[in-house]
């Protein structure tokens, strides 16, 4: 297998796209798997879904399903959410309430942290502790659920040190969603990630995005005003941010670095001032819902967080947009976008979803159409990897040889 | 390909369900198609079907298309359908009436039984005799078409012998169709199978069935009020039958054990009586038709008949509801029920849809569902064969010996 | 490789249809697309459809999306649609007008002829001269555009002095589309072909077809009196036609000898006379347009064109009926058919698109239902190849020869 891999990665060139199997192909889509998917440390969802012991809800990693479900104590269990009798699926719907865990093919039933309770009609001298439902890791960081389907990850701490301080005034503890839409993307998922890591294409295909935000000015085409502009802008929100004591922004023009692959490191986060005029990612950056979590006054900026391989998340003072990837296939990801509140916010009353949408909405699905028209012309037996830009597509190069590192290890 | 065979059952583990490429890989799948489904007996569908000289059906294994058609003598023929010249199907219609096999592309005409009349507009020195239809292995056994695309079948005489005594009062040749439903089931056929190989799993996922069947009682959990009810019954209805000459009964509770992977026996049959109160196998257990066949009164209990790998059927006094599997893909299955009436009985005046056909509609679609879902759990990377009960799970494990058996043969 | 074609090709018999791998397997798909679409004369389309420059639509070959477009200084430019960036489509419509080719992704900007004219964002030492898009040849013949994704492709010249003057007096330049129409037939683009290269099937298959042509009549079921009455309507139309200028007839019953495999000819065409009483190809016989192109009398027989690999085409007095193939799966062929007719001829007014267009869809369309069925019998592992007709299919004997060569060179 090593040196299979260890070919195919040869044939990547540095600063450049990856060849097209990379993007289109079975074999590698199985190794993307393999070596990304059931390694690294997963966004499955949000805690304040299932609030209560014996809530759940179910994903599915490639053919793998699973459901996460609140434990009897409050802990939070991902388990494969398949019988160990005979490999029945056993919660069937999205989302739900249950007491135990009962397979609906021969009643097996689990306890909430996946422990076999009772096999009825099963031989006696079964021994039931051999067969408990296969327990994914599972860490929680401020409400948001990470799971590795790895034996033995990775350590969630450095993750947890550096995403906790940042995510904690945004109160996602006491949200609730108030809307999720599903994707089915016809793009390999490292397609999608390649498009979330530049804002090269933002002038152009995001017009309501880059009202809102200061990133797609990059080091080259800044103009002396736009530079004092956002110079203006930083140093008052950081003197302001300092008194409320938020947390670390990012105080350049163009987007952060991330992922930092020289330290092969997968998480990130940081806060950002909005353009003058915007205290909400809105179609008109007005506020759309009331203020969430520690938040005592709007104008916090945006705070931006993102995980590898599955995860990003954008929040405004009032409301928070989550995007989660699941693979699905080599040209297929199966996307699902979150748009988080106040965990009081009455809809109709507090905020309207023909408000609080809109904005990610269309960002959102401006991306996936790039992301499809880019999958069919790196099908083509034409294409040939082109070179990235070291001024804007530096994330991109930097996700490239992170996914190498990936592979490799 | 033997090593190769070898090496894959190596991996099966008895008393287990099978590993998971067993039931969603496409090289299993080949070799099941190889091995089990050109070899074996299949059952294609009913004489009464095509009563006349020129009637046919047409059905599909794996990607093979084939017209089952009764010729001029009224012998039954299964044919290939498709033309020596170019390979065209020639009958392109699920069922209909004929008077001779014309393709239509070129019009290269047959006869009912495959032999080439004319190909109008070929070379003279064509020698028509080496241009018939290829034909396919065929027998009946009282009104039940079985054909078998191998070259050199095994022996139909066995199953004939068993199955001829038990089948004939139920008069399948004097029974018509009241409906056939077709379903495109999303699972691997064999879990079809093990599904329907033990009823551990009726009790939940089978209100009606339960209602009108012991079986579901099984040795661990029958309580000695059941098994005294059962004993009554059974003594009451042997004397009975005796005295109509109906065949064999099964007397135990439980399932009877089929298949027979000792002997390699791929048929079986047996009447056994109902729940006290129920007649035949309607939501309410009573009559919903006239009496079929030879029955002279409705207490004949409930005949059961099945022959691996694709056929079971239940009959009652007045219907008769047979299911035939098709392969359709790794992951897929291609079933039709057919509900039979005495052939006289008329729709609306002796016999009405809407009583007939629930109580096995709704079974058989709450076992697609079951299975449906067993093949999204076996699909995970984290499914592992798991055991079965020897109580309930006896005939699963037979049914998984017999087909690996099969596999080696 | 070779010794791999080698071994496929080995496995086919002269005179018979091929292996069913040949026309349902993955392997031979690929090689197919490798060997015969990626290195022949492609027909993409006619010049009348992107009159201006800036004019441009896209095909699809396989999975590589093109675009055709017309030059700023007339000529016509077939690229690979795909930016040399990160590989996006570029022109995502099917047809329409620009400029410049930009990508919609980060904009690169590319003249009508792919050089790459702009790339802002990108390090300043990128060498544009090294990004333009991949070019594809083009060459046209009278209004038809032909491309070859083939780095050396075959010389075009002998096609262009075979068609051009065959083609001149239909007026492919002075025309305009009327209606296209597409087909995804179910059907591997070998059956198409065959299903095209005779006419053994038209007789019971194409009703309409037949009324207005004689190429059905072939020679071994002529009668005296159909021989007569052709001989007298080609020498009549002979006559006629070289007073007019028209190029050279077809003048036997039977169908033209195409292709040419002995000296490996991929194109051809000829001027047939029509039935008596039906000046065009229409339902009636009637004329349903103005004339076309430079003819000043109806009676001008029918013209007929055909290259290999993708096109056929049928021309009478008033109107054109294009076909054109492209390979979309082992299984799956995606057909466009165009009418065309006088460029000033205005719908409603000077024709009715129910008058003008039912004779070829009615005969285009019965043709994909041959070739779907005919695949599913293909996939049938009881398909063994056939003999073809020497009177008969004679034609399809030399595309099956002329299809082999050209995997072989």
């Amino acid at each position: 297998m090593q040196t299979r891999i260890e070919s195919l990665v040869a044939r990547c060139q540095p600063g450049r796209s990856l060849p097209g199997d990379f993007y289109s192909g079975e074999e590698i889509y199985r190794l993307d798997v393999a070596r990304v998917w059931r390694t690294g440390w997963l966004f499955a969802g949000h805690a304040c879904e299932i609030p209560q012991p014996g809530d759940f809800f179910t994903i599915e990693v490639d053919t793998d399903p699973i459901v996460v479900v609140r434990g009897d104590g409050g802990a939070i269990h991902a388990l494969h959410n398949i019988c160990r009798h005979r490999g029945s699926l056993i919660c069937t719907e999205p989302s739900g309430h249950v007491t135990r865990l009962v397979c609906p093919y021969h009643q097996w039933t689990y306890a909430l942290d996946g422990k076999l309770l009772a096999c009825r009609g099963m031989d006696e001298e079964l021994d039931k502790g051999k067969f408990a439902l296969h327990r994914i890791h599972t860490r929680e960081v401020e409400g948001l659920i990470f799971i590795s389907l790895a034996e033995e990850p990775a350590p969630f701490e450095p993750a947890f040190k550096t995403l906790a301080p940042l995510l904690k005034p945004q109160g996602f503890h006491r949200a609730k969603v108030a809307r999720a839409v599903d994707y089915l993307v016809e793009a390999n998922w490292k397609l999608v990630w390649e498009n979330n890591r530049e804002c090269f294409h933002c002038n152009v295909n995001h017009p309501q995005y880059i009202k809102a935000n200061f990133d797609h000015y990059n080091a080259d085409d800044t103009a002396p005003r736009v530079r004092e502009e956002i110079a203006a802008v930083v140093a008052r929100s950081e003197k302001k941010w300092a008194a409320a004591g938020l947390a670390a922004t990012h105080k350049q023009t163009g987007m952060t670095l991330f992922p930092d692959a020289r330290n092969h490191i997968w998480f990130s986060g940081n806060r950002t001032p909005l353009v003058d005029g915007w205290v909400t990612e809105s179609m008109d950056g007005r506020q759309v819902a009331p203020l969430m979590g520690d938040y005592e006054e709007p104008d916090v900026g945006t705070l931006r967080v993102r995980t590898l391989p599955n995860f990003w998340n954008h929040s405004s003072c009032d409301h928070s947009v989550s995007t989660r990837l699941l693979p699905a296939g080599p040209q297929r990801t199966a996307i699902r976008v979150w748009w988080l509140v106040e965990e009081s916010a009455v809809e109709g009353r507090d905020y309207d979803l023909a408000k609080l949408m809109p904005f990610w909405q269309l960002t959102s699905e401006q991306d996936w159409q790039i992301c499809e028209r880019q999958q069919r012309g790196v099908n083509s037996s034409a294409y040939t990897p082109g070179p990235y830009s070291t001024y804007k597509e530096y994330n991109v190069a930097s996700f490239v040889q992170w996914y190498l590192q990936t592979l490799e290890r």
